[in-house]
């Protein structure tokens, strides 16, 4: 683990982040000692940044520090934690911030071979995700949401949880993006007022777009997800999964665009 | 600074309070060694241990940990975290969690006293405030929403910001809660759906109807406040504040309960 750049394990009680859940954070995959889609990660990182205030952060040198500590790591996840820093009690940030940023390698999760070949079972959370405009799209540190929806289920063969904002809407998963394929196009939902907006998410509608297979980011509500011909997640880590089941629905795993599927493989 | 009763100024990485926010924490003036409220804000802290599926924390442990940091303190802030504790990567919490305790000891912030001899002036926040039914009340340590609003001015002689949800609703300061004055009643937010339920505000409903000035509970929009004959905020270190100005309409002091007021300033 790297703390602005050092050796370490442990923060300041002082630190915005532990405070009030004042930062940012990204998760990626890594292979061969290389963090994957840097870029598209640094992007949303430097939005929310822009977004709470924070100074913009130098992307050469957090590029260095984690290569630095990936090197020797063939497989594994990398995590980069950026909060706004220490400040005093109170809500109202410094006038200069100085951000901390924190790094840590994580070992790699092991999804199990069968998921990516005859889908995921899906559930649909209670726990409800909150619309707030300027947060929305940000991997931000308030999480509790994500938390509560998690915290729902212990049966290991549901490996996720959607979760509809309080008007119904389809969001998310509660660490994962939706996508619906009905007939031969794409549907996601829009994250305008809620939910993460994931770097695959992202890199499945840039290939879609070159495959020409139609894609639309739109309101969904549960109806979309009955009349759905097939469903699939996204994130860094797990890449694209299909989905096989969702409460008592099944769905074809084979009506996922393979070209797409071989295409994120690639990309991760 | 006290963590889980030894003293010390870090914590792990591996915090869940870090990590994701997950935790709840409690600000308590505290005079001549004692803690003020106490009960008020363990019944608080405890209602939000149930909601995020937290283990019931000792509250005696906590008082002696709280009176040992605080004994020479003639005037200042108790700030209490808990957090979920330490957990590995992702958001499903610990089957088991062991949460952490941190006690922090803070200056007075020494309010300047014709706040409350003129009242204060207040302003409205653009940053929305989101809804969620299973957070709505808690004092937890999701803050971003509050961090947006609070940046939005410098202005020093702005002493509070009034937060709106989505449907234009008023539901509280960054760091307070609001009460109208309308008439001989008071009118305060409804927190179902979003806001902190503040320990001074649940004095002040309670006094109200000790005194038998009638206080109601309800759904305020901007409009409400216009036709309000007073205003004031409570919070657990500020006690109750008169407004004197609330963006450019001048509310009567004066009509602010003087009864009440001085209820709330015995009772801290």
């Amino acid at each position: 683990m790297l703390i602005d750049g050092i050796p370490g394990d442990q923060v300041p009680l002082s630190d915005r982040g532990l405070q009030y859940g004042d930062g940012l954070f990204e998760t990626l995959a890594v292979t061969d000692g290389q963090p994957g889609l840097w870029q598209r990660h640094m992007a949303r990182l430097q939005a929310g940044e822009q977004v709470l205030g924070f100074p913009v952060s130098d992307k050469q040198r957090l590029r260095e520090e984690a290569h630095a500590l990936c090197a020797a790591c063939e497989r594994g996840v990398l995590k980069i934690i950026l909060t706004r820093g220490s400040g005093g009690r109170g809500y109202r940030p410094p006038a200069v911030a100085r951000p901390r940023r924190i790094l840590s390698l994580h070992p790699w999760p092991d999804y199990p071979g069968i998921w990516y070949k005859q889908g995921i079972r899906l559930r649909i959370c209670e726990t409800r995700i909150s619309c707030n405009q300027r947060l929305a799209g940000l991997k931000h540190l308030n999480r509790l949401e994500q938390i509560l929806a998690r915290n729902e289920w212990r049966d290991q063969s549901i490996a996720e949880g959607l979760m509809l904002d309080e008007n119904g809407k389809v969001i998310s998963g509660t660490q994962s993006n939706l996508f619906i394929v009905r007939g031969d196009a794409l549907l996601t939902p829009d994250l305008s007022r809620a939910g993460v907006a994931g770097v695959v998410r992202e890199l499945v509608l840039e290939r879609a777009r070159q495959f020409g297979i139609p894609a639309r980011i739109t309101a969904l509500d549960s109806a979309a997800l009955k009349r759905a011909d097939a469903l699939f997640i996204t994130n860094s880590v797990m890449g694209l999964c299909p989905v096989a089941v969702l409460d008592d629905q099944r769905y074809a795993v084979d009506r996922v665009p393979a070209a797409l599927r071989q295409s994120v493989q690639d990309a991760l």
